[in-house]
């Protein structure tokens, strides 16, 4: 199936571009080449995003890093040489399903073994479909210390959009804290436990303002008038429209964003075409990518507040402000009016609104299979394990093994992980999603789910109650190498024989990273079609390093060789030969 | 020769052994094993040694780590895991040469990979001779993190030291900062610099007292009842003589330490019998050890002040204070008198007074040989390189290579550094060591000395003033692989016609660490007979992190087949296969 659609699109992309190159003959010679170099350095470094310094993790002197942009069909090599002091690191590239290439994935302990200072690792991947993608850290708790940023797959020349726009911009947001993830990581393998509160800053594509005359604010360290915390500026042209993409690679907010006074029309989520419509505020969850339309007709006298915050918490966080500048006003200009102040924190009716609202544009549907062959339902709580906190699906905390699994599934070093699976399920029938467990003891593994290659398998994420009375989280899942359908939310404990006939099967939008509403359940369906080890985790980073993930196999026996260049650690070090 | 030693040595012991086992059966148990195992994980914990709470580099749970006591001639055998979140790590053991397993020297860089997390790392070493060593990490910055302890080498039963004493204490000197290493290192390498500035603790064996009243101190950080923070305290019972082994692993601060109103008697020095001679306090610089007899002879009805405090440097770093406890006094209760206030910081004098005081014992003197093959001169000095800052030797500043030099040189691939030679002199005639350089840029290379195997060196370490007008500082140099001898010390520019006449060829004391002081020359001798690649470089942790060491090489040809467990990174990828 896979490699049929593959020829198939590579063949349909080859007649297009000989078309293309008979109409314009010069624009030909990027895409016929068809590969695109990046050479990425990363460091430790200062930087004052929101005026605060603090040691961050950079890539060519940035946080975000550079934007990846190239069209579809094209392969793309990074070069990342690790340049920090003492930590390994590996990168991850965010809906990019890897079809072929699953260890590039760059998800360490499952897919390669973590780059080592000094080294330099390839990435090598086609971006194979057009839409808004990202990258990330996948170590540790690397991606909040800023190694994160932005991929933009364009259609090839000629292909048309289902919409039109006069430009293309992109905004990655994220939070930022003030302690070092090192601090953050120390408290949450602590007994007792150090959670790591809420984000001191919400940052616009890496900028955001830090209150320096907070109390007990260190007056050496934050400087309100670092260059590097100036406010994000998008400038538009009156009349002109504007596909915005918005990614988001929080660490733990969801986020409400808009555009003071204009509308935006929602047209892309996760790299697949929406059925259109129409927001105030966009809710986006991390690890979600949405591209929306905004026109730029109100009145060009004067600026606009770009603004998001913090929504389903109680967040101390102020919310992070930009400036939405008509030219040819000054950038700086301080809009007139007060900023927007956004949804309601606690309002979880929009939010579920939202996402029930996202359905695959008309002309673009990929029908999902009618059945699945595997329903797998997911319990999401919060844990003890031995009085440490963790996180858990069906009261199983993940940890990761030493050997990647990518590895030990190919080369048959089975030992080095759990053999016996995971549940599919738990104790439905007794478990009060409602309440605090009355045992909040979990257990750890490092066991995988092992999918029969190319099934449909069903996952339903159940949340419920956390360790903490009247108390529910929103998880936003994402899942490597795939896009799943996302057939259906809804409230309460989900009920395996009513629930299912309600499922949106017609026109359901794909996804890699979906939000699971407090106290409800999301429905999901895909494919196992793509060999490899993936990772389905909750992306809330601290929530991850916790144990809220798991993994799944399919089809390793269809994995071609693997390169020498993922392996070094635990018992792969063996196969090491590059 | 050093086959001859070792065996010689060894010869002599299996003798003494038999004698021994012939008096005392059961005490032969543990020596005729003569291999002792440790196991050690090393994690990243929150740890408050001073009340103030920061994530710290533990082994087994504790800062500073085990004590390793073992009888000379014990094969030690230290399984390092690594559970470290993403950093790797190695440790060094200072003081022991490590004749013939040079590969075991823990030098990240120089003589091994770093050890990835979750890995484990087997070091295997004989512990050649009695006295008093270290071990401490030698990555990054990781050492004034947490992760170092102390060596305590016994001699055989039945050997008798050139002393007596009742009880055998020891304790381990550090300074402690707040801000991570992590934090540090950035502020080290960045553009503008960031010095890492005073500690805010001098610690005793792992105890000190932050002020958590200071002003702008955490308060939720800062707990002043904390119980890894009550003083350290040593019981003493009236009349009896203690040998306390002090050893100092300070990231920075030289140190005094003093017993209220007891004397020390000086006996060993970094493991070698000094003739004895009586202090009141003892002056002490990061990588040294020492031991001290001390009487219980003062009131028994109370108890009296332990006190270190940092010289070299106008600190504002407070004192760190201990008990020394009279039995039965209760081990907190306070001396009655306020506590000394040790020797004035800038006083130079009485610091070389006791560099130049320590000799040899005089029924232990290693005769040195009477001339050399070869003088190294080394001008210590700050510099810029492109604007950042940092410390050179001769105008070269030491960056560490990707492959490690003694992979690197048995291997043959020489390629991965530099082979111009670094330079054996400096501009000796025009230089002015008593001002800032007319032009403070030097050049970085990871070029190192080649020695001629069992020839005489010399080095003569010339300290000159630094980047700020009338300022020198004071270096503890720490060789690698051996005890050199130390012939003597001078003020001013060290002159080579005049000098070497009044060196001390009689009873110079050996050590592996030696302070230069302020505007000062230290000279000092070793025989290039230790086959392997050896670090040599001023102990305070930033400085070797800005560039100030050397590396050399001696004999890698007589170097045994090198284990494939120090491999794995740069090109010793390729010879990896464990």
């Amino acid at each position: 199936m896979v490699e049929h659609d593959v020829h198939q699109q590579t063949y349909s992309l080859v007649k297009l571009v000989v078309l293309v190159c008979l109409l314009f003959l010069s624009a030909c010679i990027s895409v016929e080449a068809r590969i695109r170099h990046y050479q990425w350095e990363v460091n430790d470094e200062y930087k004052s995003p929101d005026c605060y310094k603090k040691p961050s993790i950079i890539i060519n002197g940035k946080t975000p890093g550079p934007t990846i942009v190239d069209q579809q069909g094209v392969t793309t090599v990074v070069e990342v040489k690790n340049s920090l002091f003492t930590e390994s690191l590996a990168i991850h590239w965010h809906g990019i399903r890897q079809i072929g290439t699953p260890w590039a994935d760059g998800t360490e302990g499952i897919t390669q073994c973590p780059v080592v200072p000094a080294d330099t690792f390839i990435y090598k991947f086609v971006v194979d479909r057009p839409g808004t993608y990202l990258y990330h850290a996948h170590y540790g708790m690397q991606r909040q210390a800023g190694l994160q940023g932005m991929i933009k797959v364009l259609v090839p020349n000629g292909v048309v959009e289902p919409f039109s726009y006069d430009h293309d911009r992109n905004i990655l947001l994220t939070d930022w804290y003030h302690k070092s993830t090192y601090e953050q990581a120390t408290g949450l393998a602590s007994l007792p436990f150090v959670w790591v509160g809420e984000p001191q800053s919400i940052l616009i594509h890496g900028r955001g303002r830090f209150n320096c005359s907070a109390p007990s604010t260190d007056a050496t360290l934050c400087n309100a008038t670092h260059p590097q915390c100036t406010p994000y500026t998008m400038t538009v042209v009156p009349g002109k429209t504007y596909r915005l993409r918005i990614g988001s690679l929080t660490a733990l907010a969801a986020l409400s964003f808009e555009i003071e006074g204009h509308n935006m029309t929602v047209i892309e989520a996760d790299g697949h075409y929406v059925e259109p419509f129409v927001v105030q505020n966009l809710f986006i969850y991390s690890g979600e990518t949405y591209s929306v339309l905004i026109k730029a007709d109100q009145d060009p006298t004067r600026n606009y507040w770009a603004s998001t915050k913090v929504v389903s918490r109680n967040s101390t966080t102020p919310n992070g402000l930009g400036i939405f500048n008509y030219y040819p006003n000054h950038p700086r200009r301080r809009p007139p009016t007060i900023p927007p102040v956004g949804p309601r924190w606690d309002d979880v009716a929009p939010r579920v609104d939202q996402s029930v609202a996202i359905k695959s544009h008309k002309d673009y549907i990929h029908v999902p299979p009618q059945t699945s062959d595997r329903v797998i339902v997911m319990l999401n709580t919060q844990n003890r394990v031995n009085g440490f906190m963790r996180w858990s699906v069906n009261n199983v905390s993940f940890n990761m093994p030493h050997t990647p699994y990518l590895i030990a599934l190919k080369h048959n070093l089975l030992h080095t992980f759990e053999q016996t699976a995971p549940p599919d399920n738990y104790d439905h029938e007794n478990y009060d999603i409602f309440n605090v467990a009355k045992n909040v003891n979990a257990t750890t593994s490092n066991s995988i789910y092992r999918l029969k290659f190319n099934t449909t398998v069903d996952i339903i994420l159940q949340n419920a109650n956390t360790i903490n009375p009247n108390n529910s989280e929103t998880h936003p899942w994402h899942l490597h190498g795939h896009d799943f359908w996302v057939l259906g939310y809804g409230n309460g404990k989900f009920n395996q024989s009513i629930d299912p006939k309600n499922y949106n099967l017609e026109n359901p939008i794909m996804k890699n990273t979906i939000p699971v509403h407090p106290y409800g359940w999301t429905a999901l369906r895909f494919r196992a079609d793509n060999p490899g080890a993936w990772a389905f985790h909750c992306h809330i980073e601290s929530h991850f390093f916790m144990g809220m993930g798991v993994v799944f196999e399919e089809g390793i026996e269809k994995v071609g060789k693997l390169p020498t260049s993922i392996m070094g650690c635990g018992e792969s070090k063996r196969f090491h030969r590059p």
